[in-house]
């Protein structure tokens, strides 16, 4: 009788990281930034701050609203901060997998925030245990922590670089020290991470969104293999990896990132538009009407309708107020889960042709739901448009998308999943044209949920058993 | 340190009441008509049931999903609901105004919902005292209970006349005995009720997006003037009251309604969209881009940019996990609170000319800071755009609208509003042309707010205290 | 698999009351009262004060020092104050139903904490709900409140006079107005109700250990049938009723009281002790050991054995940490709800012929565990003394005791109980030798639990009905 | 204004451990016993079971009963189960420290339950830190886990001898893997851990009394320096390491055990009582009345009273629902802290020469206070009888005392501390003569806390900083 489905978003998501080295109230703005971020993981949150000798640490899990308090905010002393919102890739949500982990170690304290996930972090956890090391979480994040604890250089720096030489897959990462950060994105680049000054203050976060909130500047990303050192004797950049192909993550475009959010570089708003319209040039259709699936399919319909030059109207509302359970009555009501977020407006959609626009299919079941809801407002016809080509392949670096198996794509043709959808027609934005829009970058990003074609191998590829251990995005 | 506003909603809002009668899970009905009519009220929620015997009760403060759970609503027996959402209209938020109002009296079980407002509370509060009466709550909704209970006929339904034919004000009412629920509209009708039909059970709700939900057709609102009486022996209509000009809040099209609501027999969304037309047409402007302060002024900025064919995007980015406190940062954040709530997209604005649109203007404050966001964002020209009248007059009939002195529109002008703001232009939709939306019931409408002629009078209104006793909304 | 009876008290206990008049800590002193009068309720507590024109609130269920805090004590404003301990009689335990109750009147605000039971409550409800007066509570003090309300007199100490000339049965009464304290006894003084002075303010309570953690004197009793008046006009006394025979609880003696208490201007402990003394000459025992079923009897047990010139031991020894609900272990332990509580000391016991000495018996359900424990550990015989006479008859006035029918020794003999119990000799305390104790105030005690002569009648004593609506005690 | 002392217990105390090894009901059973240990530790709990396969954990901070509930049990799966009560000796109470813990490793998952306290952790530490191990407590235990991870051999029970050798101090463990369960007591014994049987499932616990509650029969103690396997090979027991003298704690008699348990192979109580017996005899007085300070000091009293021929009575009442925290009023109220805890019976002992015993005096601020209320309530001579030598050492074996510095007895010779306290006479019961109680085994046990001597030297003893890094106990 319980619905304990996520109703607020469409994947359960990535992480989020943020950091602050150098201002007087370094926990108030990680709080903030987080706050902001809040979209990219809210099973967890966490700061762990440092006065120049010690760290203080508060973990809980749920929404960064809920966790911190005024009390909470005031024992974060020091200047230093780093902060993460999380949300676990299984089914097990507990405490000890919370981030930033904080542990002691033979340097003094340690403190990690961790957005991605390692390609070989069990075969690199059985060697560690082997070698007599313990673990108290399921996160592929405590193996880093082990492998700088292990490295054999006396400089911390230096042992980062020789911990992170042996991991492979897609990380982007704050460490905390006593007295120092690192910001270090993998070789790939898969995930994002932004660098901002605020007050003479380095900041760091995983969307530029956290920069707007607390009134900090960005100044650029940290680059794919690049190694952002902030420490008593000022910031330096480091690049110890071999180079690798950039694999930034496409999708952070299609639907996880904030719109307001600059992303690798890119204005992800606009990139969104393009795609709507990119999608209206590909795949038009004779239509009286475009309406979104909000909030995410929002920018690409009104692409979508601006180059259609077919009207746009809010066709469905979402109820805000939607937590993530909920009361099911026991008498089922038709399409509840769908309903309790989302209300079409009758009025808009009677007797009219309609294209519904959305960023992705993930298994194809709300989707068929909120055709059924529009057709039954009295559409005459549902075109649905996609603006991202068909998910047909899991993610292994840091999303936490369903097996190929739940991926309706990844079985069905375009026909045949419109045929379950039950729509009059339906179209994806291609490939080739949503890469078009980055232009001369087109060759930087990690396509593989639309080909299958990892940048990064797992070991066992394909044999493959991504929860052997839980990873932390 | 703590910005304890209420980020959420621009007015400290109505209430909401809904409620049925023969379904055997009145209770899970309820509180899924609650939910969706959430944004009427997020301070207390309450359902009261009867399974013809006796009644049970849950009351609680904060959000619906908060409040009941699995457990509350099992234990909540019986085929007949009422319940409610609150919010107050004066700092003390507490326990003992939650409705519904429960109470015993000599025929029975007694259990009310009011959405509305009494302006001759405080003397019938005075007279039933004097009489013996004792109060436990400080809100006008407890004077009706007082009524009924004093009422001398026999009869349920006649004493509810007989009480109601001494208030004078606001009420949409729903009331529970043991085997029977009356709804009630004042005979001006000023705020909605709406009855619906689900499997044969009669429903009644503030907004039709309630039945939506749950599955149940709109059958007709109850008339200003009706009751409509549901008992085993049936469902019967009243007209009990002399007949008054109808006087239906305007201000449920412009800003409290869910848009995908039907209210006073009118789509919200159509209207609203209408408002931003009719804006358009009478003050036209010279510009880029249209966008929205959000979510409230999307349809009528959407129906601006329809009408002036300016493109329309979503320039202003809302950041939907903002619960009501927040922790701010002891160094000022420039503009803190509204950002928290809301961000500019840069990319688009930078260098163009912007009409921003919004519902109305209450203290000003908050649009001063927003258009200040949008001028930092890059924009050119800032051409501020209201779908309503200058609100110039507080509401005594339900709505919580700060005092006269407070509302900017009652003592500047528009150029001084304009001045204050900060932006190129200002423009408010004219009363005329925004009732000329409704056709030939132009004239069924309050617009108190905007002119100050109330329908009905307060005792005493020129020195008028309207927190004599908190009201009930 | 939960076991949900109270395992702190033996008895759905009573209530407590306690107020300050005229002290700038009222507040903060009427919540230490209340945490030392715990023992009198622990359903729900509340405390009302007032600054001499408004009246301010905290009520809540569960334990004094889980529901008060710094922030709650700082927010009820000055030198005046009454609080309530509560124990419902009934499977309800709700809020509505905490008090002090604080309503609004014609004369202003009025607050009641009421320890005792309205025997006429419910045809005075009815006649005050025929007259129009509505119930928000299940609680026969409302009777009251709502009696005040339409009492005829223009002053607030005649209405209360007027008030109680009407009810029948036992109260220990405060009331508070906004500049006003009355403490007011039943004419036969059912319940105690003590009179103290600190720094020179006036204080009452249930017991006069609330005096003595206070640092407060004890001044003497409020007199059966007086009401004492304080306002700022000065302390008055005054006897507005007819004078009726005393029929003081001697429970309070047995059982309820803490010992540290003087009640009825006795000191708890010594006649606890006296009675224990009587019992061991009214039925010596050869026996090796004489133990207590602590803490309740452990005074009596010391006193049989001082005058029996046996060995007392703590044979049995109490976990305090002991809550209100506890989850039992699927496989059924044996005796697990006395278990939780008591632990027999093996070494002690074992072999000896043992004495165990407890107030009372109930339903002898968890006697006869604790005579099993203690033969398990060894004991070679038990004798089972009980220093009160056998409890035959339900409480009317104020304590929440079984129905007749569940009374052991409602229908069974000292000898049947024996074989029920399964002990080698059993013996109560006879009336006669128990009331001797008090030598000449012998008569001016209620002793209807365990007569059946009831000083006060309930109309149709016969076909009686306690919980026609529920006693608040 | 607030009392955050622990009004519980006199010592910040010790830790419990209970274990369950082949019992369908593990979880359960292991949740009776930590509640019947609760007197042992306040601050934390858990429970790890195993189902044979893996490994099932819930821990949280406060009371037993505050942590677990039906809905958490459900989730500990398996037959295997042990379980911690902790209480921290720093003022650090922080989830990360709660026990058991439990981590993954070569072997695969190991939980661990500690009572006692390592002198060499922080060497250990040090060196294993130097070695690449990361440290997510600040509990000694935690390194425990480590020397087993990095120990050699291959097989488990091996790897815990290898680990242990290096390990010197107090311990009393439980061990638990997926398939075994591991008991083991240092070579000194210093804190206690009995077995027992239930159905034929092997139990462990810190004392008997954990026994009593779930039914389970004694059998014996796991022995000093013994370590006992259970596995599905069966049960064995296996004496590894290097005799050494005996020493057990004694203040386990004096004041830590329940006095219903069997510590050490002796009965509490009875050795408890016999201390009384002997201070009566070293120390006896003339004087009208024996009273103990309650709980703890109730059977040296009884037994000093029994010797003396001096009359006991229950002359101070404890208030049991004292909560750990407590809102003081702002006005000083005269020995607050003592007075929410304990009332004295003025009407025992007004007018009386009194004699008080307590089991010991730590700094010796409660004591005085103690002495004071006796005095005012009227006492005319008060004798302070404590049933133990001078406490002039801190414990480095998992009690919690002060330091030196604060123990009064360190730096103050009896007749100062008499002068201090207030009283006619003070005696302590001497170091020999308790001693003595224990006859043959008069050596078993470390009195190091009335002595210095301490079986177990510190590194760097003379420059002692026993809070280097918390320690369990």
């Amino acid at each position: 009788m319980k619905v304990e489905q996520d109703l607020e978003r469409k994947f359960n998501d990535q992480c989020a990281v943020f950091g602050v080295y150098g201002h007087p109230e370094a926990a108030n703005l990680t709080y903030l930034g987080l706050y902001s971020l809040q979209h990219r993981g809210q099973e967890s949150s966490g700061i762990v701050t440092s006065d120049g000798s010690s760290h203080f640490i508060e973990v809980g899990m749920g929404l960064v609203q809920d966790i911190f308090n005024q009390e909470k905010l005031s024992h974060l002393h020091g200047d230093l901060a780093i902060g993460h919102n999380r949300y676990s890739t299984t089914g097990e949500s507990l405490l000890k997998n919370a981030q930033p982990l904080a542990v002691d170690y033979s340097l003094g304290s340690l403190a990690i925030a961790h957005n991605g996930n390692l390609v070989n972090a069990v075969e690199l956890r059985n060697r560690l245990e082997a070698d007599g090391s313990i673990f108290r979480s399921t996160m592929d994040t405590e193996v880093i922590i082990h492998l700088i604890a292990r490295a054999e250089s006396k400089n911390f720096v230096s042992r980062v670089v020789e911990a992170l030489l042996q991991v492979r897959g897609a990380y982007s990462l704050l460490l905390l020290t006593e007295q120092e950060m690192v910001a270090v994105r993998d070789p790939h680049g898969f995930r994002p991470l932004a660098m901002g000054n605020l007050d003479g203050a380095h900041v760091f976060a995983s969307e530029t969104c956290a920069f707007d909130l607390i009134g900090a500047k960005y100044v650029r990303d940290v680059e794919p293999g690049e190694m952002v050192v902030a420490s008593p004797q000022g910031i330096k950049s480091y690049f110890p990896f071999q180079k690798k192909n950039r694999a930034q993550c496409v999708f952070e475009f299609i639907y996880f990132a904030r719109p307001d959010s600059t992303v690798f570089g890119q204005p992800v708003y606009s990139i969104r538009k393009r795609m709507g319209m990119e999608l209206a040039k590909e795949h038009p259709v004779d239509a009286d009407l475009v309406i979104a699936v909000p909030d995410s399919g929002v920018p690409a319909a009104l692409g979508y309708a601006e180059e259609s030059r077919i009207k746009f109207d809010m066709g469905m509302i979402r109820n805000h107020y939607v937590g993530r359970t909920f009361i099911e009555p026991s008498q089922q009501i038709r399409h509840f889960g769908v309903k309790i977020k989302l209300n079409p407006v009758r009025g808009l959609i009677e007797g009219k042709r309609v294209v519904v626009v959305d960023d992705s299919i993930v298994r194809g079941t709300t989707c068929r739901k909120i055709i059924e809801m529009i057709r039954l407002a009295g559409a005459k016809e549902v075109h649905m448009r996609i603006s991202s080509p068909p998910t047909t392949s899991p993610c292994y670096y840091g999303i936490d998308t369903p097996t190929k198996g739940e991926l309706i794509a990844s079985s069905k043709s375009v026909e045949e999943i419109r045929k379950y959808l039950g729509c009059e027609t339906l179209a994806y934005l291609s490939r080739d044209r949503m890469l078009d829009i980055f232009g001369k970058n087109r060759d930087d990003f990690c396509t593989a949920c639309f080909t299958g074609n990892y940048p990064v191998l797992m070991p066992g590829m394909d044999m493959l058993q991504p929860n052997l251990f839980e990873t932390v995005t």
